[in-house]
Order: structure tokens, then sequence, then C-alpha cells
């Protein structure tokens, strides 16, 4: 995995969902069941999944209460069988029942990022095409959702605004109609003022693509390409600049736009559209008292 | 609507979300787009839609640039036909392409939740029930989401563990198995500790239910059963309490569920999966300079 | 005990109080105690009290200096005959003068408000009336202030706007003055917004009390009413809603309204105007050196 | 008035006023009260008191809805008569209530102290003593509280810590008994470590004082001595240092020890026990609408 | 100018500042002058600089007292005489006073970071050669200095350890000592998951800056090499790639530098020892009243 | 060492900076650099220094990697010869690079301040002079900034305008151009508003320098005068008052302005000007594996 989460930042996630979910006290548990009582529960699957968020799971628990003792049974980025548990937690009862929603909220919405990422990447298994995410993420969940998706097995895309340069077909039309110059200028532009960063061009027709390889940019952009002119661009392009595609890509297509031989496919539905795993926690007592 | 955002948690949200997006500049429209450069843009439903977020838009670009002028065409809760435009932009293009994604990042999550839910909602027009929402959000979203799902014409459940007592089947099970005896007490318990909040109680049989309904208990969920079922406790309800049904209902059976007579109906589907709904912004340049 | 802190929020409040009291540095400490001077003190009563905050002591003088060894003689909740002491500091001498008016400020007004909330519920008992609080507490302290008064026996009223509906008489003229359909007419709304809420009502009247008990009010608060209303009120319930009475009451009082057969008694003056409880720290040296 | 409060400050601290009350939403406000109901309401006294925290008042009504329009008939430090109405708030009747409870919660406290603060200020009127304040203050509220102190027209004393030095018995018991050695050396330090900073020395008697004089001190504390030693305190410092008198002194005895010539009289009872005042919010409607 | 700061993070930064500085109150200006004083004070520079900094210095005075009137009279990046002045402020005397030295503060340090930068640029003009800051910043001030270095003319180096890959000698190291294996690696698995990023290799002789440009390097960095080495480098690398000149380059030497051909030159002495421009704040009083 | 710096100040200042540094990733040493990879680094001084930022130091790596072992070889304040090393880390190879350039940034710049402060020191010794810093420091950093001082051997002035009150030439200006009327007025000003703090007044001319004495000043600051007129200020004097020297002190000045027999002399270069101090982290690897 490449994404690389900071114990602070999941430590700072934690906080406030449980702020938000716990607010002013666990009314519930607080009056209902006695401090003293412990027990057992485990965290399983209740379908296939590819897993993802162990640590927001620990931390949801030890935040709440730091008597509880939580076992892994399995880790990120590993498939688990429907059926499969995946942590076993131990301690006051009344600390596992104000935890566990919120932290099944963290693990089943990242395991269904990772799940659907997975099947993308087995669709594409054996061509030299890698999945990308894009950044159509949950505000305020970006770095969580490009970690899922590395839990996933494809690769992030530019985090944010400010890793990458992109000019998109916005940004040329600013600059009139003419692409053979304004491609070579903003290419240019963008090198000069930001040397260290990457530049990519995004292309709607096979001339366009030709213009960026030919104007030194990094990497090429087919947005919403048919595969056969995906497939003549790689020809044209021989090995100048990556090339991506993009554009409404699902797990029907993906496998044609793979095989074009482009260098990447980058998929926005990874994020914006994934349903969360089925997962559950399951209350055993009072085996321990 | 009900669920009510402050100006000043809408301005946290977003601040955050261009900080995640933005960072430490926006390199693209830095390097290629001239300043003076003005432009008008719309964004439009690519499906049909339950609007949701449009304060979210607003505060995107006005965070990004005060000279942006948004005007809104539709407002939170309306329906949408496919190809609908919700709002225009006008002013410096860079700042249009800066906030973009953000701003849509924004409305399309929400107006996702607001189109689920107006689905069940529909679904049970003409009957006594009321669609509820469930603490299955994504952390950090749990009022957006709620406000997502008010916006799709539902109410809201609780908010969190905190403003209301609800009993559940591992609760009970801390205290033994005899529910004629664990529930009474676990329902006195609850108010004499928190007088102010209403009591629910989850039953997973009718005898249980029966219990929770002679013991006072101000709602019952019926949770995972049969709607035979649901309906006999209806009857012996009598109208004592109110009645909940929950448990994996889906847009199939959810009509058939209201048609018992319960009171509400909670659906964790209507945040917990939802499908980011479809919207684009599209540029229109260079009409204005 | 009910109102739970976490210890998250008890940190980050002997944060800020530290940071406001130590700001740049204790100058006094810093220039004239050695820093290998040790020493122990004791922080004792010097009036009858309840006793309130002992984890804000605790965590105070660890955040000073987590040399300094803290072992509590009492606990939150207990009545403290005067000259008892609480806690016994040993350590770094300069550390507990550092800490000493901080632990000292939380420890004085949470104890000061326990030991006047018990009176009160000294005073009741043997009655069915429980004494509640009010929303009548020092901004950022709400929370802090409502544990006191539950370490002082009293039961928690809402802990703010959010967690139960209230309907007061100026919300009810905001409506109209024919309280025979404002009443309940209000009380539909209310439902059907917020259906996991429980409802109060406010009554001025026994007829207004009575309306609100016909249209079904989970409360009814009897306010500033006399005390042979209240009875009648009590009588004419038989039990359908519970009743609070409010207005005024002092510890004179609070006994004879508590006879009238009231569920609930709150009482804006445990919080709005308890003073502050004396205590000391005794600084005992060098025995220890 | 001196301590200067930012509205930095304030907005920050009835920002977090308004989420501890209202929270998630004013569920009842929401429910009952429609949005289009406009109304009058004014805030009046009900008994004698000097008005403070006017800025506050203002900063919340507008934090709550900025359609509502403030009008201040008094101002901070001002004496009003039981009575006389402080502020008129206008325009939607929600808000109003809304933001009710924390306006008042506010002005009440800090009028509270503003108004036992000027009962000591009369009593030593025309004597050379003039009153100051302690670090005896709720945590959080230091700088409020010592603003209130200001509006009842006396001084504050330091701030904190770390703006002046202030050696007290506990400090100069940690370097040994011998006084007329340790003090000298105790300012000697404190003198040489925090040059800019004042330097104050605690004497329990009058041979302490003298020794704290003649070693150049800026301020003699004289803690708990008997009028007639303060006197003669006075008599023997000629001029040399301030003096000040502190030590459980209230509204009885505080005129007898302003008239032995002491310059100061720090009293804790200003911030530590100061009962709210009593100020009520009486709505006016539907008269606009 | 390329580094772009937000509005939202200059006031952060002026708030702390003001924070910091103002802390409890101006106790000078609140005691001595008058609030209706009203004044003008010009800042003017005491030497030649490049400016940098005007949204800071308007930001403070507008944070102090948005009744202050500032006039600017040059701009970010302009070249000032000694003696210029660049800001003409009008107001509350008392305001003036309490602004004065963080505005300063700000402005000196960026204005010095800005001319010594201005200073490298000047020297190597008429190269191909752009001058580069790098990572040796003040921590929290990284993106003010690295503005203030795009204010003196030169471009930013990578903003931090997120935006581009940058193989050390110490990252190969570890790798062993096999350069012609261990760089094509690390280049391999840099592109592999991190396929947005650009990837520079530093060299320490010309066979390793060949491998890395053989190896397919976006930049080679030819640390401190001598001229001529590097001027090989230029020659042997026919534009494969871009190459970066570091290593204790100062005035005397950057020229020679320049001419070698490299594309870019990283100076840390723009950021790590940069003096404080020399700028004073002069008082006109009492002209206007 | 007087300036007292919380390890909570410290952990925060670090945190911002790995942020800033680190923000979404150490791209390189993620991709390049094995997890299991072992190492020890020596971090050394490359010229002579006066050490300071050694919690700074050990916070970041420890911040960066719990598993990072770090040994001090120095303390603060300690004098380096060049090449003596300061700490030695042991761990995880890519921990050590992650967390190198934030720790040598805040060691380096504080090591800077650190020695430039000794030199002046060390001019002035013999003399009863002690050198002083001022407020002219980076914004955010003046605490950090002020310790550095300290640890170079020189006091520290008023932190910021709260703890003492400094009447200069632009304050009395307000006033009026009457010197012997306007120094005795703001001196009795400050004097009643804030009564527990210094009163230091500013002096252009031995003129009013002796009003200022006469006046009853605490500090008497001597403000860019001839060594000789400062010496008549001392004799004038007779010890009533502290007396300061600034104004452009160097080091070549700074011994004769000592000898005059002046209290303290404050320096504005400890702090606006001093270049960060040469340090380097050397890897060793991979002896431990």
């Amino acid at each position: 995995m490449v994404m690389q989460l900071s114990q602070q930042e999941i430590d700072r996630a934690v906080e406030e969902a449980l702020r938000e979910d716990v607010g002013t006290g666990d009314a519930t548990t607080l009056s209902v069941i006695p401090r003293e009582t412990q027990a057992v529960a485990e965290m399983c699957a209740r379908e296939e999944m590819i897993l993802c968020g162990m640590d927001f799971l620990v931390t949801t628990f030890q935040q709440v209460d730091t008597a509880l003792d939580v076992t892994l049974l399995h880790r990120d980025g590993e498939a688990l069988e429907s059926g499969a548990c995946l942590a076993r937690i131990k301690g006051p009862a009344g600390s596992i029942l104000t935890a566990e929603r919120t932290s099944l909220n963290f693990v089943q919405h990242l395991s269904g990022i990772a799940s659907i990422t997975r099947r993308f990447v087995d669709r594409v298994a054996g061509t030299r095409a890698r999945i990308l995410d894009t950044r159509k993420t949950r505000p305020g969940w970006r770095r969580f959702e490009k970690y899922a998706v590395t839990c996933g097995g494809a690769a992030n895309h530019r985090i944010g605004l400010f890793d990458q340069v992109m000019i998109k077909d916005n940004h040329l039309a600013t600059l009139g109609n003419n692409h053979t110059e304004t491609i070579p200028a903003a290419i240019r532009k963008s090198r000069s003022m930001f040397p260290h960063l990457r530049v990519e061009v995004e292309a709607d027709t096979l001339e366009q693509a030709e213009v960026a390889m030919a104007a030194g940019a990094d990497i090429v952009l087919l947005d919403n390409l048919p595969p056969e002119t995906m497939q003549r661009a790689v020809e044209v392009n021989q090995g100048r600049c990556m090339l991506e595609a993009s554009g409404g890509i699902n797990l029907e297509t993906v496998r044609q736009i793979a095989e074009t031989g482009v260098d990447f496919i980058s998929v926005g539905a990874l994020t914006h559209s994934a349903p969360a795993a089925d997962i559950s926690l399951d209350f055993q007592l009072p085996n321990i008292q």
C-alpha cells in the first residue's frame, strides 16, 4: 500500500466521529449497562470483501475505553469470505456498545471502496494498464478514500490540485481554439512556474493527443475516446509519454480499454459510488464476567 | 426540512475540503489561466435527481473567490430532470476551475442521498409510515447526510447516542435472558437517569414487543420481523406506543411493511450506500471577457 | 452519577485553564524555587461540602508535571467535613505551586454546585419529586456544571436545545392566544419533525396544563403556580404525563412543592448562583528533600 | 475600563456557547415557530445591577441570525434600576428564542460580578485604597471575569502567573525559615531573571513586611493582618513600596482596612462567588408581522 | 509570482501573531493613549530592498482595528530605494501603535528573503539557469518564505516531501553500493507507486549522473560538483532530463555555475539565513484630529 | 535558562512542521526505502555554535516514528566545536529520512540565535550590563526565539505588549510636546490602570531621562544616545531606576556602551537577523540491519 495515513490524522478523524455520535454521552449504555459487565464481541463480514480501515477500528475502541482489548484477525488489503471475522473485542460491555457504530461506519465505508477497486484491478490483470482513482471523493475523506483505493490494489492519481499540473479542456478553452499553439504554450508555462511537477494534458481527439505528445507532456489523458482511437494513440506515442484513459469506464468496459495498451485507467466510480460493505458486530456474553 | 445546518459548520466543512483539494495551490490554473480571463459556467444534472447541498456549492465558490457571482436556479429538495441546470457561475475563469471539483463533490454526494431517500418516501405514500434514517453515516458527515435525508422527504431518527435512549438486543443480553424482567427494568433505569429523553426498545419477537409496550416504552423497534408479525404488533399495541420497523428493508419490500400500520420505517441504505448523483460543470467562454 | 465527562474534554479544559493562568511561564516559581526542591502538599476543605471535580484536579497536576504524585483521599459525590483533606500531592515544589490555583479553581467551583444541589436533594427526601438543573449555566461550562449537579444527587434536565422539545410560553405566543388549539398543534408539529424526542409543554395555568395533558405531552411544566394548583394538576393528570415544577424555587419552598406530588422540580439556582466551596492547599516542606 | 476584550475572543466564546446550547439544532423552535414570524423582545433587569457583557449579547444574537436587529439601551458599567431594560431585539421570532438563554447566561454572570464589585468600590470611596480582583476565577473565564471587575470600577491584579512576580509564603518556605535572608535573596533572583516584571512579596507579619520593604520589593502583600498592624506597616513603609491588603475581606470589613492607608485591597469574592444578576427576556408579539 | 497564499492562511498567521504579541492587552496604549486621538503613520524602507508581505501588513492593521485606513504605496516584488515609503496608515493612534511591531515583523522578514533572492536572480541573468529555493525554512513559515522567494524572482523547488520524489544519497545508500542497479531500481519503484509525481535523483559523481539520465530520471541533482564536471554533465545529458546544481552556492560562485548550462540552481541561503530588511514606522501627529 | 517552553507547545509546533513538510506523505521514502531497513545517523555541527532546540529534535523524531531511538550527546546552552555531534538516531532508515529536514530546521534556527547571543554576552563580561532581546521576532516564533536567547545567556525583555508598560516616543507625541508634563502624566495613568506592571519610559535626550527618573519610572530606556550621554544619565540617576540602552547596537559597539554603567542593553539583532547554524545529519548504514 502506498498512501500513508498518520496515526495523528486517524486519531483526529475518530475523535470527531465519536464527538458526532456519542456527543454528550451514550444515554442508553450509561443507564442500562452496569459498569462491571464484561463481554466479548466479534466483528464479522456478511459478504465477500476486501478489508480496509483496521487502524480506524482499533483507534475507535481505544479512544472509547483503553480497557478494551482488540485482537485483529485480518489486515487491510486481505480478501475476506462472507462470514469471516475480522476482529475480536473483549472488555467492558458498555464500552463495546458505545464504540460499535462508529467503528463499523469507518470499516464498512472503506472496505466498500477497497472491494469495488479490487474488482477493477482484477479485471485488467495481465495488461500493462494500472487502475487509478480520481478526485471524486467525499470532502474531508480524500486521503482515507485514496488509502482504501490502494488497499484494493490500485494506485493513486494526484492527491489534489497541488501535486500535479493537469491541463483539461476547460483550461485550454480559455486560451483559444488553436490547440497546436495553446497546448505547447500551456505546457511551457506550467514547466516554468512549477519545475518540480509533472504536466498532464487532456486530449479529446487523437490530434490533440499528438500535439501534447510532441510538446513534451509527461502524461496525456485520453478522455472518452473509443478504444480504437486509444490504441492508435498508443501507437503514435511510441513511448514518449504516459497515456491515461478516462471517462465513464465501468467493469464491463475496463478490460477492452486496458488492452489498448494505455498505461493508466482512471475510474471515478471507485470512490464516488461505492456501496458500504456489510459487516456486523456480534455480541457474546456473559461468558466472561 | 428539519435538520438545520449552520453556516458556520458549512464554512468549516468547505474550508477543510478546499484545504484538502487545493492544498498548496492549484498549480494548473495558476500557471495556465491568465488572471483577467472571465467565464460563465453552468452546473447541470446528467440524470434525474433530488437536489441537495446548494449552500455548500455557494460557500465553496465564495471561499475560493468572492468575485464569483453564483446564481442558484433550483433549491434543495427540488426534483430535477436530467439536463436541468442548478446553478450558473460567472467571474474569473481560474477561480471557477479551482472550485469546480470541491463544489461538485458536495452536491453530488448529498443529492445522491436525497434522491434515494425520495424513492423510499414515494413508495410509502398514502400509508401512515414515515421513512427514517439511521446512524449508518460516514464519520464527519452525520449531520450533512441527515440533512440530505430531510431534503429527500424523510425524517431523522436520533442524531446520535445522546438524544434518545435505544435499548437494543445487545443491551438486554447483558442483563440476562428473562425479558419480562429485564425490559421493564431497563426502561425504568433509563427514565430515572435521563428523564427528558424518549426510550425506545428493540424487540426481536412479538412477545418482547408486548413486554416493552406494557412497560411503557415510548417506541418499540420491530427488528427483522415478518410483515404479518408486525401487523399483529400494531393490533396488540392499540396506540400505546409508537412502532418502528427496521432490518434490511429495500425498495421492493418497503411498501408491504408500511401497510402493516407501523409508524416508522428506518432504512440504513439511505445513507450507507447511496451512489453519487451525476452532475457536471459546463464551461462557457469566452463570451464575456 | 449520570453525566459522563470524557478525559478528552477534561484535558482540553485543563489545557485552556493552564494556558490562561501560566501563560508564558510562572515567573515566580521559575526564579525563586530551585528545581530540585521537593514538597508535600495537602488540599483540604475549609467548610462542609460535597466534593466534585477530582478528575480535573488530577489532570491539572499531571499536565503541569508528570513527576507529581497525586493521591486522592475522597471521591466525587462524597460529603466532606470541614477540615477533611481531599488529596495529597508529592513532588517538585515548583510544580505544585504552578498548578495550585488552577486545580483549586476547578474543584472549588464544581464542589460549590454539588454542595448547594445536595441541600435541595436532601430537602425533598421521601417525596417522589426529583431535583433537576436548568440551562442557566456559565457558557463553556454546561457539561461540567451539569456533572456537578449529578454529584450533588440531582438529575439533569435537557442538555441543550437539541435533545428535547420544550414548548414555552413565548413559543405559544407566536401561534396566537387560543391555547386549546395552539398547544395540540405545536405538539403535533414537534412529534412529526422530531419523532425521537420528548415533548414538554410549559403551562402557566391549570387550564393550559389540562390541554397539554390531553394533547399527549410527555411532560408538562408547571411554571410559577401556587402549590395548591400544582397539587390539583397532579390529581387531574392521573399519571398520563410527567409533571415538572419550576419558577424561583428555593430551599425554603422546595419541600412544600415536592409534597404536591410533582415528578420533577427544576432549580436554576443550582448552577447560576452557587458560591465556590472553600478549599485550600497547605504546603508541607521541606520534610522530604 | 481597562481590560480589553477582543471581538475575536468574544466571537469564539459565543461560538462555543451556542455549540453547547444549540448543538444539533433548536428542536422546539424549528418545529413550532413559522420562519416568517417576526417579534420584538426586551431584555430587562429584575433587580438593581451594574451592567456588563453587552458585546456578548450582541454577538450572540448576531451569530444566531444576522437578520436580528439589536438596540442597546445601556452600556457596560452603567448602574441599572430594577425594571430597566437593557436591550431591544427585533426580528425573526425563532432566532430570538434560540439565542435567548445563551445571551442571558453571559450577561447575567458578568453583571453579577460587576455588581458585587461596585459594592466593594463604593464602600472604600474617599480612601486611597483601590479594590483589586484575584486569580480565583472560573477556568476559561479569567479575562471575561476580570473585565467584569473593571466594569464594576475596580482594577485588575495580575492576569496570571506570567505578568508579575509574587513571592508567597509557600515560596519562601522552600528557601528556609530565615526571612531576613530568604526574602532579599528571592527578590534578587526574580529581578535578575525577569528584569521587566514587578516583584510583590507576601508578608504574614510586620517583621516580614519590613524586610521586604528594605529589600526593595515593588509591592508588599499584607496577608490576614489585623488593621492596626496594617496601619503600622503603612507608617513604617514611608512610601517606599506599594502595600496591598488581602485575606477574607468582605463588605463589612473592607472600609476599616481601606482606612489604614494601604494602596490596594484584593478580594477573591468579586469573582469566586458572585451570584448571577436577575435578568429576563420579555417577548412582545405579534405586534409586527 | 507563483506561490499562492490564501487570505485564510494569512488571517490565521496574523491572528496567532497578534495573540502572541498583544496577549492580554497592549497595556501601554490602553493606559496612555486617549481613544479619540487620531494619527497618520508611514512605514518606510531604511535600506534598499525587494518588498514582500503587504497582505500581512494590511491584515494586521485591519485585525487590530477596522477603523484603520491603510494605503499601500508599493506592491510585493517591487524594488524600493532606501527612504521609500511602502504604506501610509491613518486612524486611531492607539491602534496603529498596537499593530506596529507585528506588521513590521512580517514585512521585514519576508522582504529580507525577497531581497537576498533577487540578488541571486540578478547574478544569473542571461543564462538558462533558474534560481530555486530549498526546504531549509523556519517551521511554520514554509509557504510564506517560499512566497517571498517568488517575490524575489526565483522559482520554488518542491513544497515538501509530498509533491516530488527526490532520491538522495542516503536513500541510495540503503539499497547498497551498486549504483548502476540501485538508481534504476529506485526510479522504477517511485514511478510505480507515485505515477503522477516527478522523480529527481541526486548524483555525487558524473557516473551516477549518467546512470540516472539513462534510467529516465526527470531531474538530476548535481550535488557539490566542480563547475567543469557540471558542464560535462550538461553535454552528456543532451537534453534528456533537467539538471539542477546545489551545494553551498553563494553570490560569488553562482554565476560560474549558471554558465555551465544547468537548468536550475537551488540555494539554501535564500531562506535559512536571510537578514531582516530594515523598515521603520514613522508616526506623524497630531496633524489630523 | 529562564523562558520555559511547555512540551505541549513544542508538540504543537512539531506537528505543524511535519504537516507542512510531510504533507500527504514522504513519497520518496515510501517508494524507495524498504520498511525493515535499519540505520544509524548522527547530527553534527559543521561550525562552532551554542546548541539550542534539542527538545524539538527529540519530539520530531518521536512524532515521526516512536521506534526511533534518539541519544542526546549535548544539551541546550552548551558550546560545541565544529565537528561535534549533538545527537545519534537509531532505527528505521525511512523514518530518519522523513524527520531529517524538519528536526534540522528547528535546531539550526534556534542555535543560530543562541550563538549570536552568546557573542554579545561574552563581549560585555565583567560589566554590570545584561544583554536583553526585543520583540523583533518572527511571528509565531516569539517564545521559541526568546528561549534561544536565554540559551545564549542573555535575559528576556518583555514577552509582548501585555506584561510591561513601555512608553515610547510615539506614545508621548500623542500627548503633546511638553515632556515635563506628559511623562509624569503618562506614568501616573499607567500605574493607575495596571498597578501590577512595571513602567518603562523611552528617553531620546538626557533631559527626558531626568524627567522620567524624577517621575518614578521603573526603567528608563536611553535610545540611540551617545555613550557619554548614557554615562551622564547613569550618574544623574543615582540608582533610582534601572537604565536600558538600545538603538542599533552591534558587536563592535556593545562593550563601550556596557562600560557606561547601564543595567541593560537590548539588541534587536539577536533575533531579527541571526543566520542559521550549520548542522548536518550523517547517515551510517547498513551497519545494523
